[in-house]
């Protein structure tokens, strides 16, 4: 199976996106987007690992489906920004490969 | 240049976890890290975009970076719970191009 | 009209909270809840006040209650680790007064 | 000790705000803030109860004081929508005395 890169990934959001004339929110709604999706994934872990149970006859949500959400929201805010997702993993991973490298403990150690 | 998938970063990820003892923290505290990490990027937007303006002398701090970290704890949580990014993001695209497909204006209306 | 103190807001939510065996979540989850409810906020504010209207037939929701919701879970944050909203309070007024005097624009300048 | 009412707690930030030409930023701005503020606050939790402990060398921070910018904002944003605090409280402790009054396990069961 050909996998999906990120950089199609944001392609095809942006595909999405420039159809409509409202195109991409101004990066502090986008923001606000981001806690509005990041808040319902919160709900759907805290109902299957946390203390907070779903009440009753209330309908079963999907942690993957609102993961998705959150990933498209930062997919929208990074293309309107013109920001590529994939230098800021390498980024980020090179950060933990050399400032955080000792922050954890080795399982040799 | 080869790009990076969404397969290739989930394992690069869990490849650089599986050095240490601690593993991946639990769903309810990569929630906790994602607010952390959310609220990190939501300062810097704001002081880019908003009304509320970095102090004199307070570092420049990095809007791809903080879109990074986000992705790297999302990333966290989709291995920790065995869900493909790639299927998370099809599922939504899916959602858009169907049940929201007249929720925005189009260019040609 | 006798105004309810913050202090007497706290044992409100506390006389409530010891009525249940469940008593009040970890901080963690306190934080995983906190998240929730501000996305649901975040979601009234932007169908209100941004660019995100609600769907056709989406039932009208309320930014007071969701704020009510935000203030509730804060004071069981605060009830359970012993913490005093009222001193909190004058500490963050204190900072303002002083460490943040000069950070806005004086209507007199 | 005379203890602080909710509604002079909103009549205290809204004088100090009231001293600048910025005055309250809009709503959007707010959740933006608030997402800030409540990073923060998740961050000193996950430090004191969760798995990320602060890196060696890093300053101690303080719950109170995270928990006092929350509350400050959620005051910014009720106080700039005429919303009273003590309201939204009754309404929510209502909510709970009677929607939600068998959501939880009574002691007594």
């Amino acid at each position: 199976m050909e996998r999906l890169t990120l950089f199609e990934m944001q392609q095809e959001v942006d595909k999405h996106i420039s159809q409509f004339k409202e195109g991409y929110f101004p990066p502090m709604s986008l923001i606000v987007r981001l806690t509005e999706e990041l808040g319902e994934l919160a709900r759907e872990v805290n109902h299957r690992y946390g203390e907070k149970k779903k009440k009753a006859g209330e309908a079963d949500g999907s942690i993957a489906e609102e993961i998705g959400d959150v990933l498209y929201c930062l997919t929208c805010l990074a293309n309107s920004l013109h920001i590529d997702l994939e230098e800021t993993h390498r980024s980020v991973m090179h950060k933990f490969y050399t400032r955080d490298a000792n922050r954890w403990t080795r399982k040799e150690d």
